[in-house]
């Protein structure tokens, strides 16, 4: 499972303030670089950067946030933006021994697409293909399912290789009806079997937005998913619950011989407690 | 989800001492009363008798234990041992305005399929059917699914109303080979489109046997297997962050209109400090 370390996000409160926001503004290299550390030790594969909530100087602060990131670990970074500008600054400056960047993310929406490309292509980027288009996340399956099918084919025919497309299926929340985490689930199963080496990705805390103890819904969700073919989640590395159910339900799903790393995480202590 | 509590087995040890064992051998009814109270207070639908491993009097000790139980709580009890003569004096004490009593467990094999099903018959009960043959669990999935196809078959026939049969595909442990929860979940998914009236259950702990942090893997491949249509477990109701992720499974699995179950869940309390 790729883990995108998603705790670098302006959007983000902790116990209603703002707290990563007022850390970018305030070039606050240390809260900065703590976050990431703790995600990268805790096992994110990459380092999610978004700062989208502000109203000016986005560029500036995603390039800032992309320099404290490589100073604190050795992890690659996925940058998170729909913005054009931001993401040169940040790629610019972005050091590709750091592993291959990962650009999150690309949808067909018109425009979005054409800007974004450019970037995949010329940094060698991994790619996220959000499944969403003008009308926004279509509700109907097979209708969301040919937006999907769309970029990814469209991805490849460009150049990019079916190991660096990432298709995020997406989903509403589920207060806003019983179908739709299944719907979702289906969407998963056709994608995986139509298209065996795309990567699919989620991030998994939108289906659980605006209800209670949303950890465990977004738990059982990622071990749903997983059960259908999800290999890469955005989700927080620092959920030592949401990690080990992952280490679990790799090893039930036959992508860990032998139970090689559950067994050595669970000598590390990495279940200890739960 | 049907909840079918399981600690009330002497098998089942703590902190290696056969706790339970040494209960039912010395009738301490106030030890298993307590067990059954907390298995129902915690959701159990079910509570479980099971006293197998006593090398004489089983049928004696599950007639007490049914006694002990019905005295203790309002709820239906699962029989829990292949042996006629303790069957036998066990129903013939059970109240049946606890609810319709479930007969764990019917199998393919020579003698016991012929020996259980008069009593599923006579009283009325639901039963549970494990898909083992004379040569133990089928390894081949799809000879493993055809034992079950030929128990549900053959109950139905019988005059079982597919609404009290709980089929249970039944696993190898995880540590014997990399596929086997799979083929256990595509076993699940089959039963599910083939008998869309039949439940489908199983006694989740088996795939942990042998490994560390087994509550772990218990919990992620309950929810993988209720994510192909699994709606009743063997499990400790007590397992305070299992009942949780059953909760919110349903939610996800579109089995909780509104999602109302896991909202109230979640105002009682029932989330807090998972």
């Amino acid at each position: 499972m790729l883990i995108v370390g998603e705790r670098i996000n302006t959007s983000r409160k902790v116990k209603g303030e703002p707290v990563i926001e007022s850390a970018v503004m305030n070039r606050d290299e240390q809260f900065i670089k703590d976050l990431a550390r703790k995600q990268f030790e805790a096992g994110a594969t990459y380092i999610d950067v978004n700062c989208g909530t502000l109203t000016s100087g986005e560029p500036e602060a995603l390039e800032w946030l992309t320099q404290v990131v490589m100073d604190a670990v050795d992890a690659p970074i996925s940058f998170d933006t729909p913005n054009p500008a931001a993401l040169e600054r940040a790629l610019s400056v972005y050091d590709p021994a750091k592993g291959q960047p990962l650009i999150n993310s690309i949808t067909a929406e018109s425009g979005r697409y054409e800007k974004i490309l450019p970037f995949v292509l010329k940094y060698k980027a991994k790619v996220i293909a959000l499944a969403m288009d003008d009308t926004g996340i279509q509700s109907d399956p097979e209708k969301r399912l040919a937006v999907a099918r769309m970029l990814v084919n469209n991805l490849f025919t460009a150049g990019v290789p079916m190991d660096d497309i990432y298709v995020d299926p997406l989903t509403f929340p589920i207060g806003t009806g019983s179908d739709v985490a299944v719907t979702m689930l289906d969407i998963i199963e056709k994608l995986r079997n139509e298209y065996p080496n795309v990567h699919i990705i989620a991030g998994l805390s939108n289906i659980s937005h605006g209800m209670p103890a949303r950890k465990l819904l977004n738990q059982a969700m990622t071990v749903l998913c997983m059960g259908r073919g999800l290999d890469a989640g955005i989700i927080d590395p620092n959920d030592r619950y949401m990690m080990a159910l992952i280490a679990a339900t790799e090893a039930l799903m036959g992508c860990d011989e032998f139970c090689m790393n559950y067994i050595s995480y669970s000598r590390e202590g990495a279940f200890e407690g739960l």
